[in-house]
């Protein structure tokens, strides 16, 4: 989208209970020490250091167990883990550590001053950052955000993606179909990679093959925050929606046709402001179209402050592949393990519209523009959209 | 929870747009074949591929268009990627290895026979297994599932897991809180953790050190799939929870206290064939106890075919650590790239209660019981709970 702007996020709150796979959208600063005041870290008798140093096993230091603070040189303190240090006490011997007699304890291994306490401030000091803005939260970020007390939490808006397809052939799951009509997947696809990510998809259904629906769908995705179409794309094709695109607005259509393979004749366009990807209809290049366009994009419009990547690794790839020079392309793989090693197999298939490859493969590598294939047995990097079964 | 039975997973349907993240209860198999009938794979000219044998560049072959099926050696017909290929046709002629010339084309490179043509059953034939019980559904098996019109998908019932946290010194985020009390942390980590997973957690909030609070607590819990606690473990400490958990049913509590730091005294119990894990009141070691007894279980009770690991990768440790001999011990770390090559720092803070090295870190490492600790520079196996960050 280059150098046209995006429309400006916007923050809104959310109880820490619906805050989970969201973006924080203002840093979160500690407004206290955590611990509040110094505590035990352990299950164990809090006491004064100084008053066992020397006992062992074989010469104990006995201490009488109090409820108060710790005041003379010969008393101790029942604690538990997070228990609160009382007055006077510099550090709390493990339970293991110390013998049971009615009223009082014997210690056998003197604990060093201050050690098995949490200091206050020792977790987060007040006014640290405890989690910084652009973050995705999980799990242990919501934790640190209710150990600080706070219940709602500062996100960003989810951005609204309309989502479409185009053509006379596709027809709605679950309707009549025609013959030679196909059912449209792409629609779910998609959606479901826009939910993924935590954007939110809004379904447009299908406008078929003709200037004033697929107008009508472009303007409806003008009112959200993004656009993805997929179909109608062919350079030299029936090409309608670019053709709508460039009628609605400016700059519109910004790149039509992009050497890679598939999704050669991927579209990307802005008008208003507002970006629409013009992915085609065959559902692995449309998919692929997704993670090359739609995923940064999208993550930028998350407010996410780094790009969410699939997961990598470099796999042996089982056998030699031809690819076209001057076309960067992407190759289906299953990635296995045997013997300790990732392998990786190209998964083939004539044109992109397999969409059981998609299923097969958990995986794609990319093979260079100024490249004409892999070697077999050639190590590759590959971006896993799903698990690795075992081999 | 070894030999006690779980009960039965419940199978229910849900539309498609519903599905994502969902585990499959059974089988998905394709009811027709994939494609329909013979179709084009590119946009271009049906034709017979024995019409153009012999063309080139230099001596193109001229063939008639015709809106119809392919009858005499010498017409073509316009396909866009996907039509099918009509009647007579057997190969289709890419848009850029011809010429246009009104009503005509001129063909410069001839196709082979079935180039270019998707075959009829070539992406699923009918009757074979398109997506196999017991994964979790992402975008491209809902993909597959729409291709083959079907709009009601079986998924397992997702399991309901009861949360709860125990202790006098625990309060509720946003509520008055007492001098010496904290904010509960761990009832926000267990939860978002049980619904990363796919599972429902139900949040039943704290109970305080009273055996009845506990026991309607632990009541309520036996009415949903599994129950997860956390303080109120420690051995020989109040200990209250496991004493409830006896009076409540056989078996019972079936391991208290495990050879592990953190989480050493965590408890596991089954009653009436329903889980019951009790996790430590610390924050780390809570999570800790999840990653390592409620993951897997609750793969398991989701329907999951392979359990849900945390992805791994391995990196270069940059310090000694010593851990106990005994105990396996997890460690910390913060994995990061520094000249091609993972690094992983250990994450050091005394006791298990310091929950901003959860956020500091992003995996961590499991120290076998049988050695004191790891070497300077040694390689260890991370398992990852957040992004690697630019080093």
């Amino acid at each position: 989208m280059g150098a046209t702007e995006i429309k400006k996020r916007r923050t809104i709150s959310v109880p820490l209970g619906e805050a989970l796979n969201r973006v924080l959208a203002d840093a979160i600063t500690a407004n206290e020490d955590l611990p509040r005041a110094d505590r035990s870290a352990v299950d164990g008798y809090a006491i004064r250091a100084q008053d066992t140093f020397g006992a062992s096993q074989f010469k104990p230091r006995t201490l009488t167990l109090t409820e108060r603070r710790i005041v003379s040189g010969r008393c101790a303190k029942r604690l538990w883990t997070g228990n609160p240090l009382p007055r006077g006490a510099d550090a709390v011997v493990m339970l293991e550590n110390v013998k049971q007699v009615d009223g009082k304890i014997e210690v056998l291994v003197p604990p060093a001053p201050g050690e098995n306490v949490s200091k206050k401030g020792e977790d987060l000091m007040k006014g640290t950052v405890a989690a910084r803005a652009g973050i995705r939260l999980k799990p242990q970020h919501l934790g640190v955000i209710a150990a600080l007390g706070i219940g709602d939490v500062p996100v960003f808006e989810q951005p609204k993606i309309a989502v479409f397809s185009t053509g006379n052939e596709v027809t709605e799951v679950g309707a009549e179909r025609k013959k030679d009509q196909v059912f449209d997947a792409n629609r779910h696809v998609i959606s479901a990679l826009c939910r993924e990510l935590g954007a939110i998809p809004v379904d447009l259904g299908i406008a078929r093959d003709d200037f004033g629906e697929i107008r009508e769908k472009l303007m409806k995705g003008l009112e959200l925050d993004a656009t993805i179409s997929t179909g109608g794309t062919s350079v030299g094709g029936l090409d309608l929606v670019p053709e709508v695109i460039d009628e609605l607005g400016k700059p519109g259509i910004v790149v039509h046709g992009i050497a890679m393979r598939p999704a050669m004749p991927t579209a990307l366009a802005v008008v208003d402001k507002k970006p629409i990807m013009i992915f085609p209809g065959n559902p692995v290049a449309a998919m692929i179209a997704f993670e090359v366009f739609a995923r940064p994009l999208i993550c930028r419009m998350l407010g996410l402050n780094q790009e969410e990547t699939r997961p990598t690794l470099t796999a042996r790839i089982t056998r030699r592949i031809a690819t076209s020079l001057g076309r960067r392309t992407f190759v289906r793989v299953r990635v296995f393990q045997r013997e300790g090693e990732h392998l990786a197999d190209p998964i083939s298939a004539k044109g992109s519209g397999v969409i059981s490859t998609m299923t097969k493969s958990n995986g794609y590598t990319i093979v260079p523009e100024n490249r004409e294939g892999l070697e077999d047995g050639e190590l590759v990097l590959v971006h896993l959209f799903d698990a690795i079964e075992e081999g």
